[in-house]
């Protein structure tokens, strides 16, 4: 198994001011690498506490890229949707290069009706969007002289500028919610998987990797690239009973903050999103608990938490785990602990 | 005077591969701090060795921003024509936070066609986009709860997140060539300006000055934070003989690529662009020796050079110099020969 860490900022500006929040968050960048962490990953969401922090990864992650020299650097995601192929792939290929190598994609669809409304985006657009938006990138990357003709975007024939460093360009990744379709497509071109189990039933989340698995395998993509990146909650202290105390009071506080992004569900529906409101209304409502008991997060003493991963790897195999180690507004002590104790007691017994 | 340095590149992939090429910009933006230069710049530019190793400046002052500490980070420019104003706001915001507060926005209207074509923007509208852009930046950046019912984009009501570091906002700048009207809005605006003086003659760039210092006077602007920045080709050697030669090598190369990125304005005109094809053809059939007499360039010895320097501050005054150090394909030891030359002999007679 491999182990990073996500940066999913779900602060607002009266709790702690951006610019701390940066120097903290490279901070962690650093201290992942040093500790043997994979990878470091960070969201783009717009306008609200619930990851407004980061409209734009790329910039984060070029800051981390000069100050660290071997752990990747993953966009967790960035979203097609809002902004032009040619602009996107553009700065993840300069990305690429100032990290020499080690960027890989994650894209997004979105799922923030009022993120989609900003940016005049129907949201019943979002699915062929993020498909013509993520081919559009591949082809930027590893042809010249492209000619673009789709149902967003036409232009060409351009050659994107700086050429990727990774060639024909860096792994991608597509963050799927629940729909084993994406799971499947997703498997067919070979691109890497980002999910969320705690959203979803253990059976639903196996079943989705099934699916994945098997379309990868059909299309004859090398098994040993294969990459699925699951994302957790992650808060460890020592003691066990402190761990549920502080991480369950930093759970809340980002339930509350992601209840205020997702209010415009109550009033939008679209096709693309089928029970969408439901999956939202189910992770606010969560009990922590049983959350934890379940295995949907990654909380507890050292000990405990190494057994869930256990469990996790039993029911998903050799999977990338992204530990969101900065939920609610905790201090970024704590998130160091989280990290130490991880690193020193449970990352050696899972990674390769 | 205020001087620092402008990596505007003008390579291919086939000369320099871009991991180089940003190594070596990193490498400079950390030499210009210790040598005391006030700024380090970037442009945008897409698909040709005309800058486009660099479609996205943010991407690279980003890592400029974590490995110095005091030195400014200036765009020159971001187009806003071809980003979403939120997109383009909160990118930089997230820079201004990272670079606790160094951040300078130059904003400008991009002058080659056939970027306009690859974005799908019509190049009559660029002057709309231009002025919708950088407002809706600004109202981004200084209030909350932003209503914007623009020409081109209607959104709102939104809180940008991240909150500038800079309040109510970064300094902005705007990039003129030759228009007195965007000289004189600039100064009304109270924003600073950005010009290349090499491609006016000298009574028109006066000219360009007057009408923008009597727009800020009459609008009341504190005329200690006014900013005109200019950009000059810089090139030094400790020989006077040896500077021309090598500089004037690297000038052509970089009227050549320069001569391939406005090939398209044989083909197009356009209103917002009076006499621009002129223009173009003048830099690109530009006589190099006419131009070091001329004090369009400055390159030669140290003495020479700070006499130019000098003849720049007689006719424009206490202007901000941003000093094009990587002007062609030239080997990075030379464009910190240039840098060196230029802190140690000239800078100190000319700095505040």
């Amino acid at each position: 198994m491999r182990f990073g860490i996500n940066l999913f900022p779900t602060v607002s500006p009266a709790e702690k001011p951006a610019a701390q929040h940066f120097d903290e968050c490279l901070r962690l960048a650093e201290l992942a690498e040093e500790l043997g962490y994979d990878h470091v990953k960070t969201v783009e969401h717009h306008f609200t506490p619930y990851g407004g922090y980061s409209p734009d990864p790329v910039t984060f992650l070029a800051a981390a890229a000069a100050r660290t020299s071997t752990i990747r650097l993953v966009t967790g995601a960035v979203i097609p949707a809002f902004t032009h192929p040619a602009q996107l792939a553009g700065k993840l290929a300069m990305l690429d290069n100032i990290s020499h190598g080690r960027l890989s994609v994650g894209f997004g669809r979105a799922f923030l009706p009022d993120e989609f409304e900003a940016f005049q985006v129907c949201i019943d657009e979002s699915r062929s969007r993020f498909t013509e938006g993520v081919e559009a990138c591949r082809r930027l990357w590893s042809e010249q002289d492209v000619v673009w003709d789709g149902q967003y975007h036409k232009f060409g024939p351009v050659t994107l500028l700086p050429r990727p460093f990774q060639r024909p360009h860096p792994p991608m990744l597509v963050a799927t919610a629940r729909t084993p379709e994406s799971c499947e497509a997703a498997g067919a071109a070979g691109y890497g998987l980002m999910m969320v189990p705690s959203i979803n039933k253990v059976d639903q989340v196996q079943h989705m990797l099934d699916v994945y698995r098997t379309a990868w395998d059909a299309a004859g993509h090398d098994p040993s690239t294969q990459d699925v990146h699951m994302s957790y909650t992650c808060y460890l202290a020592e003691d066990d009973r402190e761990a549920r105390r502080l991480g369950g009071k930093y759970s809340r506080h980002t339930n509350a903050v992601m209840a205020r992004a997702v209010a415009a569900w109550s009033r939008t529906s679209s096709a693309d999103y089928r029970g969408y409101r439901q999956v939202v209304e189910k992770v606010r409502t969560s009990d922590f608990d049983k959350q934890v008991a379940g295995s949907k997060v990654l909380v507890g003493g050292p000990d405990e938490v190494a057994e869930k991963v256990a469990t996790i790897r039993g029911w998903f195999g050799d999977v990338t785990l992204s530990l969101q180690v900065i939920s609610g507004n905790q201090p970024v002590a704590e998130s160091i602990r989280t990290m130490r104790l991880f690193a020193d007691h449970v990352l050696p017994r899972f990674s390769a």
